[in-house]
């Protein structure tokens, strides 16, 4: 069997952060599979064919993937920011698990990519400096409980916070609710990043302190880090540097 | 002031992993700076002077960049994988922040990487496909108790767990003890992946059940990526796919 899939990241928007790896797998095959947006990142050319879909079509857009490869074909699946993060690599497995077992056979490479919040992270300075985690806000596919209990552990256990998905039209509530158990369990001043759009022309970042943060703040383009209780800020008059010392205690 | 200093982040190994906006700074660089071993990764050329240094020795380093920066230089200050993730970024700016008022005019970028991580989790499948913390088991910098505390409560808020820094010779118990705290916390069939020297000719994966697992699987260059309780793996004759499922419960 000739064909392969490689779950490509494409990075957070700026070509200057496409992998070598990943501009190789690009130009050696023959089909794109991906959420649209992501699929006209990357330029039309003889030879390759490009098959945008919509939103949350995931396990139907991994399966299509393998079958092409199966059939011979030469398949990126793109992701934007890092495939391994909230993005099509789980997919790809899950519908891999799930399907013929000559699927099995399929070379499958995952091509890694700079995921939102290191490319937000950069931007601002150096908030994940410190031991972090990243949690998906989006219920779509696990309850609010587990997402209230894994922030609730999270503030206890004193990490940096990336939330991926933090709001959207069709779930206007959950980070409002996040913002809400925030305040119940730190402090006033602790620091949080908006960071939206980010190495596109569209970038926006914002800082403030966890009493001035809103709803509002945040859109689907947005990626929000919350420093842990040692995070600081540097003012400059070129813009202040959010960052997470490397000590602790 | 025309000097910059850009910490940048050169990927796990391969030159295939650097981003093209690093491999320009690398370009216009009049210095670099680094821990030995990232230094030389990058090809002596005429104009750029490389200034390696030993391991711990971050704020002296970051002091020196800075220095050379206010001068006029050109300095990238080179990490491997992203500067942001257990790096040079928070030291260069626990730096500036202690440093003359000054320096603050100085044009400082981050430049974001392929964290390892990141390099791991793609050459296994997708085991941080969910929900996932990371810590530094490197008890330089903060004591052994806050580490024990943040592992208990992110296995009970059941993220995925990167370890980074899990073991090296001055540092021979942190990790045993760690696998002693997961097996009080977890199922014997929790799944660990081992991946040792990523993307590099050394590369070794390793997937093993916690009951399986030794301290002796990691040295300093493996990264230790500890699964859910929803982490699975999929069988194949090309080896196998260790990856967390998007959705939960």
């Amino acid at each position: 069997m000739s064909g392969w899939v490689a779950v490509a990241g494409l990075g957070p928007g700026a070509d200057a952060l496409i992998t070598p790896e990943v501009t190789m797998a690009l130009e050696e095959a023959t089909d794109l599979i991906g959420y649209a947006p992501y699929v006209t990142r990357v330029a039309e050319r003889p030879g390759l064919t490009r098959h945008p879909s919509d939103n949350r079509v995931e396990l139907d857009r991994a399966a299509h993937a393998l079958k092409l490869a199966a059939a011979g074909h030469r398949v990126v699946v793109a992701s934007s920011g890092d495939p391994g993060v909230f993005a099509m690599a789980s997919a790809l497995f899950e519908a891999l698990e799930a399907g013929p077992a000559a699927w099995r056979a399929i070379d499958i490479r995952v091509l890694p990519g700079i995921t939102a919040m290191l490319a937000a992270a950069a931007r601002a300075g150096a908030p994940l400096g410190h031991d972090f985690c990243a949690i998906n806000l989006s219920d779509n596919l696990k309850p609010w409980a587990l997402i209230e209990r894994r922030l609730r552990l999270a503030v206890e256990a004193d990490f940096a916070i990336a939330f991926y998905n933090p709001r959207s039209r069709s779930r206007p509530v959950g980070f409002a609710r996040t913002l809400a158990i925030l305040r119940e369990t730190c402090e006033p001043g602790r620091l949080i990043l908006f960071a939206r759009a980010v190495s596109t022309p569209q970038e926006e970042l914002r800082i403030v302190p966890l009493e001035q943060a809103t709803p509002e703040m945040a859109d689907m383009r947005t990626m929000v880090i919350v420093g842990s209780s040692r995070t600081r800020m540097i003012d400059r008059v070129a813009g202040p540097i959010l960052y997470t010392p490397r000590w602790a205690e």
